[in-house]
């Protein structure tokens, strides 16, 4: 497949690299600095080349930039008809301190505004119960299936983690609060994937750090 | 630890059995059924009680109800002031088809609004781009990381499917672009957990099923 990368950065360039070594033809636009272009292109076999030839050439493109660059990049590619366009973009602000188009609130702080005087921390909000007793029962075999757990008060977050390790799960502490605005959406992911694909309900999750 | 449990549907009676089985003290209230709550109880060795007795036992308690439902038991708990409060609610319409807090568009549908005759998918969004090389370079060695895949146009998810399992991946179908108000708020969650915890950005994540 002839592949146009649209924004040749970390994303892209590391996806690119992939994929020319998996055999796809590859086309590396638009960085920062255009040498790196012609770099990759030398170090895959592919090309480099501007965003309008990588759209005019592409079967499919990724579309790999930061959100603030999306409208010039698209000026430049052009009506992309019938084009497959891949995003792994993320709409986020120049700070890259929060989304643009996405929440500002979450029911985890609404609760805390509701409740002053609590100390609260949000747990298992991402978990379907019907893993519970799967994952209890399964407890000391293998690597525990994890629960993001996340407050403002620290002896809620410990009480939380406690109580998770309890229950079978590996705490996996993720800030304060407002990583609700985040987990409560992330929650509805887990919930499209318990409920409305094959394998049953009882979804789990771990997350793995890799050595880069 | 004793917990009081305000809620005891699947998610509350789930966790209470649990935490009962380890060794907790319980007590179970607020059920549709409140032979419910007893049946709990005897099965567990715990208590049953009403939301008031069981905010004013608890060392700590978690809140499992329904999110139209959490005014009620609020009200019937009390101020709860230096309680450990444990939440494990989403915010959640009536229909429990979406958020009554959180967001109502994304990028990646913004994206098609932009370039309407492009096919569109979304994936690697909920990946750091310091995991690419090296699950790259472990295809094929265990289970793959995997990558939340979703679009509305058939063959930009075909490709986008495709194109992660030639970077190493596996990819997890997850519905059409309105999955980016979940998923886009998740990469959120994947940034916390790969720049903000120990051990390195290269963070990746896998679900798994477990038999209920």
């Amino acid at each position: 497949m002839k592949i146009g990368i649209l924004g040749s950065g970390r994303m892209g360039g590391a996806l690119g690299r992939s994929w020319a070594a998996a055999g796809h033809e590859v086309m590396f636009a638009y960085a920062r600095r255009p040498a790196k272009l012609s770099a990759l292109a030398a170090e895959t076999g592919g090309r480099a080349g501007t965003v309008a030839e990588a759209a005019e050439w592409a079967d499919a493109v990724l579309l790999a930039v930061h959100w603030t660059r999306v409208d010039e990049v698209l000026d430049a590619a052009g009506a992309l008809a019938g084009k497959v366009v891949l995003t792994c973009c993320v709409p986020l602000d120049e700070a890259d301190s929060g989304l643009v188009i996405g929440p500002d609130d979450s029911g985890a702080e609404a609760l805390a505004r509701m409740r002053p005087k609590a100390l609260v921390a949000a747990c298992f909000n991402t978990n379907p119960s019907e893993s519970f007793a799967p994952v209890f029962a399964a407890r000391g075999q293998g690597p525990a299936p994890q629960t993001l757990v996340y407050g403002d008060a620290r002896a809620a977050v410990d009480v939380a983690s406690a109580l998770a390790r309890d229950a079978g799960f590996e705490p996996l502490e993720a800030g304060g609060l407002s990583t609700g605005r985040f987990a409560e959406p992330f929650a509805m992911v887990t919930a499209v994937l318990a409920y409305g694909t094959p394998g049953g309900p009882a979804l789990t999750y771990r997350f793995e750090k890799l050595r880069a």
